[in-house]
C-alpha cells in the first residue's frame, strides 16, 4: 500500500464488519434509561458487559449520570471494572465512592492493578484506603507503590508461582493442585535456587505434555529473560516484543525472585508508549480527553510557547528581506507553500526515524547509510515537486525568473528538510534524549526558517 | 508529568541501565569481523544470540555484510531469525538464498510466520518456494495466502489444540503427553462440538489446578471471544487489548474452527498500528527504513503534492491581500508565527482525538462534550499565547494598533484550530475513514489558511 489512497480503502474495508467492544446503540439505550430514572433497566442492561466494555461505557457517560449507574450497581459492579477506567475518570469515581468501598474493591485485584489504581489517587485518599486494608495486603501495596512510576516494580504482581529446581512434574501438578492462593492467570512456573533466584522458567504447555518423573529442571526454556524492578517499562515492553514473551519474572538487586509481569500489562505499556510517540510528534505531552478544560490547557499551552518561539526565527529572516517583499509581494504568497512543502519533507523523515530507533532497525552502525539514503530521497522528491512548484508559479504569476526562483529554493529546501529531519532524532538518541521530542514543534520551524532564507535571499540577488 | 521537560527527564533516566537487545559493541565486532574475512570468528560472535537479535544485526550490516554473514552462517541461520527480519530486507535476503534453501526454512516455521514470510515475496519466487514443500504443508499455506491482507486469517497459526467437550482433565493430559504434532506454545486448550465449532476455552493454569476426573466443560472462561478468519487485524487487536486474552480461536463463516492466534502476533500488529497512526499524522503511509531511495521517494512524494496543493488555499488568501502586504511588510513577518500556533494547536487536538477515537474513549455520546471542551481550551490558551503575542509584536515593531490586531487573529486562530482538530477526525470517524489521514497533510494547512485570513482581513480594515 502506499499513498493516502490506501489507507481510506483500508478504513472502508474495515468498517463493514461490526466493530468488537461495546455498542453505541447498548450506551444510548443506557443513558436514555438513567435519564428517565429507570434504574433498574440501565443495571439490568449492563449486567452481561464484561468489565472492560463497561468502563468503556461509564467513560462515555456525564459524570452524574455514571455516578447514578455506579450507585446503582452497588456490589454488582465488578472489582475489574475500575481497572480498565481511565486514569482521571477512575480518580473521580473512587473519590466518590469513598475509602471503604474503595478499599474493598482493592482487596479483590491482582497486586499489580491494584498498585496501579492506587498511584493514581490524591495522597490523603490512598492512605485512607491503605489503612482501610488488612495488614498483609497492604505491605505489598506499599512496597509496589515505593517503585519509581514507568519501573517493572509497578507493573508487576506479587503473585506468582515458584517451585525449587529439584522438583519434578509430578510434584509440581501436585502442588498446583492442592493450592488455593495462586494467581488467577499465569503462564509459566518460574523454577528457583535455595536463595530464590530464578534459574528457569517452564511453560505449563510444556508441563502437561510431560510426563510425572520428568524434573522440571529440564523443561526450562532456552533463555530465562530476568526483569530487574528497576528497569523503565518502555524496555520492559521491548524485552517481550523482541522475544514473545507471555510473562517475565521481576528479581532485586540481589537476583531474588520479587513479581511477574504478564503480557497483559505490557501490551498496555505498548499502547502507552505508541500513544507517547503520537502525541509527542503532535506536540501534546499526554492524552488528556478527561481532564478538565483549565488542566488541559495547562498542559499544552507550554508546546504552543515553544512553537511561538521557534516560529520567531522563521519572522526574522523575513523581516531582514523587508524591502524585497515590498518590490514584490509575490514572494510573500509563495513562502506558505514553502514552509508546506518543507515541514512535510521533514517531518516524513523524522516520522520514520522515529520509529526506526523505537524498534531498533536504526542505530549508530547504519546511522550515516540512512542518512545518504535520506539525502538522495530529499534530492528525488525536491526535483519531482520542483517541477510542479515551477509550473505552478509560471501559470500563477507570469514570471519565469521567479518561478526559477521558487523551484529551485523548492529543492533545497526538500532536501535540507530530509538532512535535518534524520540528524535531529539521531543526535538526540545519541546523546540519550527521546527522538520523538524532536517533534514538529522543534523542527518544522527550524526548515520554514531556512527555507525562507533560501527562497527570499535567492530572490534578492537573482530578481531584484 | 507535563510539558516537554518531562519527556527528557524520562528519557534520561531511561539511559542510565544497559538496554536489552543486541548491543551496539557486539555489533560493531561482528562487522569488523566481517570486515577482515574473519568469517569464523563472527559466526562465533553470534552464535549465542537469539534470533530476534541477530535479526536485528542483520537489517543494520550493510547488504555485502549480511550476505556474508548469512552464507558462512548456513544451516546454524536460525529459522526464527527470518521472521523476527524487516519485509524487505527479508525478501532481498530470500532471494539470495534461492527457493531450496528458503522451503527448507518455511518448513521448519508455525504456519503464520510462514504466511507471513511467503506473502512479501515478488509471486514467481513464492510459487517456487512453495512447490519446494510437501503437498500436506503447502495446502494449509496457500489456504493462508487466499486471506486478504491483514486479515485474521493471515495472522492465525494452523496448529492448536481442540478437544471434544465431553473429555475430562485426565484424558487431556494423557492426550497431551502422547502426541507430538502440538504447537510449540499455547496457553489454553480449545473445546469443540461435533461439528468442530469452539464452544470454550480452558486456560492451561485451570487444567493444571485441576484433578484428573474434573469435566474441561466446567473449567471454561466465561465468556468466549471467537475471531472470524474475515476479521480486520486492527480489531483483532482491540479484542486481545480490551479483553487481556493470550490466544483466541478463528472461525469460518459457518462457525468451525480453523486456527488460532497466539498474543506475540498481535503484539506485532498493535505495534504495526500505532506506527500506522504516528506516519499517518507525520504524512507517510509506512515505514521504509529498508526500502531503496527511489521507492522511499515514490510513496511518499503523493504526501508532499497534496501538501503542496493544501498549502495554496493559505497563498491564495495572501495573493488577495497583496496590496496590504505592501503597505505594511511587517504583516508579513508575522504570518509564519500565526501559522505556527495555529498548526500547533490544531495538531495537539488532533493527535488527543485520533487516540481517543483509536481506544474507545470517545465515541458519539461524549463527541459534543468533547468539542465544548476544546473550545474552552482554544480561548483559554488563545488568551494565555494572545498576550505574549502582543507582547513581542509590540516590542517588535513598535506598533500598537498592530499589535492588537495580530493579539486578536491569534486568539480566533488558535480557537478555531481547536474546533477543526477535533471536528474533522471525528466526522471522518463517523462517516466510516480513518481518523488518523486527517493528518497535518489537511488540517494545518487549513488552518494556516483562515489564519492568515483573519490576520490580514484585520488588518486591512483596521489599519490600512
Amino acid at each position: 500500500m502506499s499513498g493516502p489512497g490506501a489507507a481510506e480503502r483500508r478504513a472502508a474495508e474495515r468498517s463493514q464488519g461490526r466493530a468488537p467492544g461495546l455498542s453505541e446503540a447498548l450506551l444510548a439505550e443506557v443513558a436514555e434509561a438513567l435519564a428517565t430514572g429507570a434504574h433498574d433497566l440501565a443495571t439490568g442492561l449492563v449486567a452481561a458487559l464484561h468489565p472492560a466494555d463497561l468502563a468503556d461505557l461509564l467513560e462515555q457517560l456525564d459524570a452524574a449520570d455514571r455516578a447514578r449507574l455506579v450507585t446503582a450497581l452497588g456490589e454488582q459492579l465488578p472489582a475489574d471494572t475500575l481497572v480498565y477506567l481511565d486514569g482521571e475518570v477512575r480518580a473521580g469515581l473512587v473519590e466518590e465512592l469513598g475509602p471503604g468501598v474503595a478499599a474493598r474493591i482493592v482487596a479483590r485485584l491482582d497486586t499489580d492493578d491494584a498498585v496501579d489504581l492506587l498511584s493514581d489517587l490524591a495522597p490523603a485518599l490512598q492512605r485512607a484506603i491503605l489503612q482501610a486494608l488488612p495488614l498483609s495486603e497492604r505491605a505489598f501495596l506499599e512496597q509496589g507503590l515505593a517503585f519509581p512510576e514507568y519501573s517493572a516494580g509497578r507493573l508487576m504482581q506479587r503473585e506468582f508461582v515458584a517451585l525449587p529446581d529439584y522438583w519434578t512434574v509430578g510434584q509440581a501438578i501436585d502442588f498446583l493442585r492442592g493450592h488455593e492462593d495462586l494467581p488467577d492467570d499465569f503462564y509459566e512456573l518460574f523454577i528457583v535456587d535455595v536463595r530464590f533466584r530464578p534459574v528457569g522458567a517452564v511453560p505449563l504447555s510444556r508441563l502437561v505434555r510431560s510426563r510425572r518423573e520428568v524434573p522440571l529442571r529440564s523443561l526450562t526454556m532456552k533463555q530465562l529473560h530476568l526483569v530487574p524492578a528497576e528497569m523503565d517499562q518502555e524496555q520492559v515492553a521491548f524485552l517481550f516484543k523482541q522475544y514473545g514473551l507471555v510473562s517475565a519474572p521481576v528479581v532485586s538487586p540481589e537476583g531474588r525472585l520479587l513479581g511477574m509481569i504478564t503480557v497483559d500489562d505490557v501490551v498496555d505499556v505498548i499502547d502507552e508508549e505508541a500513544e507517547d510517540d503520537l502525541l509527542k510528534l503532535g506536540g501534546v505531552s499526554e492524552t488528556d480527553v478527561f481532564a478538565s478544560p483549565l488542566e488541559t490547557a495547562r498542559r499544552r499551552v507550554p508546546w504552543l510557547l515553544v512553537s511561538m518561539i521557534s516560529a520567531t526565527l522563521g519572522a526574522t529572516v523575513i523581516d531582514a528581506f523587508g524591502a524585497s517583499i515590498e518590490q514584490l509581494v509575490a514572494l510573500a504568497v509563495l513562502m506558505p507553500i514553502s514552509a508546506a512543502l518543507g515541514g512535510n519533507a521533514g517531518v516524513q523523515t523524522l516520522a520514520v526515524v522515529v520509529r526506526g530507533l523505537a524498534v531498533k532497525e536504526l542505530g549508530r552502525a547504519n546511522a550515516s547509510k540512512i542518512l545518504g539514503k535520506e539525502l538522495q530521497v530529499g534530492l528525488l522528491n525536491g526535483t519531482a515537486i520542483m517541477v510542479v512548484a515551477f509550473t505552478l508559479t509560471l501559470v500563477w504569476f507570469g514570471m519565469f525568473d521567479l518561478a526559477l526562483v521558487f523551484a529551485v529554493s523548492i529543492l533545497c529546501t526538500v532536501t535540507i528538510a530530509a538532512l535535518i529531519g534524520v540528524t535531529v532524532p539521531l543526535l538526540l538518541h545519541r546523546f540519550g534524549f527521546d527522538p520523538a521530542i524532536a517533534s514538529s514543534v522543534f523542527v518544522t520551524p527550524t526548515i520554514d526558517a531556512i527555507g525562507f532564507l533560501m527562497f527570499l535571499s535567492l530572490a534578492t540577488f537573482w530578481l531584484l
